[in-house]
């Protein structure tokens, strides 16, 4: 049986702790190739650059390792390697993260993370999403490597049908004090934002964004939300065609 | 009855001829204020502004209208509107666009366009993204406004339930070339990319991202790209739940 390849990507840049944690992840199942961005590219959910170019470069190589930082967004990092990089290979499975904060609930449509695992499954492999509730840029990545791996070895196992992509989410804590790992469907919820207000020297104001997640579903114990707070490794499915059937018969423009 | 509030926005930015259409769609329902990317801000998804300070800026004011540009991403621009601008009034309608190019299909995951209407539909109100299918900087908006204030007066006599979102398209031709509206669902395809590649004056190879957008079911008659193709106007209710259940049974982690 011929060598595994997989790529992995994230959204915190190619030199954060968690692409690392990604990478040892990955290795014990193939072939790493890394292509993740060169900075920070955190809330840039499915976003594709469109008019500037975009700068490739190779950062390390060690064995079974290869590490590239592309100029762009996560999912121009997934284009690059699909259609440019890689493109005689083929590449069995795309790991995205671990990224440094949760992508539970409606964070995934705002998550680079996410946005990457996304674009990943568009090319006929797996893909997952793998998230540490943990903002911490030297956040502990133990347990989300060994329930990293093991969803990884089940989900190469499954045979699913594709496309398939998984959002994980991993909960702060050492992994023998995690409970297990949870299917979940993605929680309802929104952010709501309070804008911190400054002044610049030149009388300018400006805006931080700072915001609070709404649960509007807390007591739900099938959702994401729920499992990461009783302790659990959560797994959303995740698909993306967004049409709303339930409007069909209650629209109409005639 | 008092009179409504319509929050306009976009992602080619403030100055876009688009926006002017959307505010012409906007006029006969109620008050305009537009809250509008201060740049460029195509292909940006559902993207936040985490690391930097936001910029708002009154640019013009008219008989009920009033324009501003904030530097940040689409969906900043939304935020900035509901949860500090207009954060004392009801908003009765998010129109973003009109956009300069089509959203129909995958693309409602990578658009700037899409992400600030799915986040105007978060905060309890009704919204449209509304899209030409023209690049040109200085298309003809004609049918597009006349289709916009067609959808805009059905959905809000509707009473329909929310959250609603629509994704409405429009494509290029006279209003009367037309022929009519469809409730449709959002067409299966994806983008294959080519990357153009470049050497800069100092050796360093650069890309441009280019793609071709692969319709992977042309003969559906019930998808929005059949129906841009054979002249209609596409309206697909977009719903946010990505909860892919038809995995859950297919999936194990125990």
């Amino acid at each position: 049986m011929q060598e595994r390849l997989i790529l992995v990507t994230n959204d915190d840049g190619w030199n954060a702790k968690g692409l690392q944690a990604a990478i040892e992840v990955a290795k014990p199942f193939g072939r790493v190739v890394a292509v993740a961005p060169e900075t920070t590219q955190s809330g840039m959910s499915q976003a594709i650059t469109m008019y500037r170019p975009l700068f490739l470069k190779k950062r390390r190589e060690e064995e079974g390792v290869t590490v590239y930082s592309f100029s762009g967004t996560p999912v121009d990092c997934v284009k690059m390697a699909f259609d440019h990089l890689l493109r005689e290979e083929r590449i069995d499975l795309v790991l995205s993260g671990i990224n440094h904060g949760s992508n539970s609930a409606v964070n995934v449509l705002y998550s680079g993370t996410m946005g990457a695992a996304i674009e990943g499954s568009f090319y006929g492999c797996p893909a997952i999403g793998l998230s540490l509730t943990d903002h911490d840029l030297d956040a502990d990545f133990d347990a989300a490597i060994r329930y990293g791996r093991r969803i990884v070895e089940r989900l190469l196992a499954s045979g699913v049908e594709l496309p398939c992509c998984l959002n994980v989410n991993v909960p702060v804590g050492r992994p023998e004090a995690l409970r297990g790992i949870r299917l979940c469907r993605q929680n309802r919820g929104y952010w709501r934002e309070e804008f911190f207000r400054r002044e610049d020297p030149h009388g300018r104001e400006y805006f931080w964004l700072t915001g609070e997640f709404v649960n509007a579903e807390p007591e739900a114990e099938d959702t994401d939300e729920w499992a990461l707070a009783h302790g659990y490794v959560s797994v959303v499915p995740v698909q993306v065609d967004l049409t709303d059937y339930g409007k069909f018969g209650r629209l109409s423009f005639d």
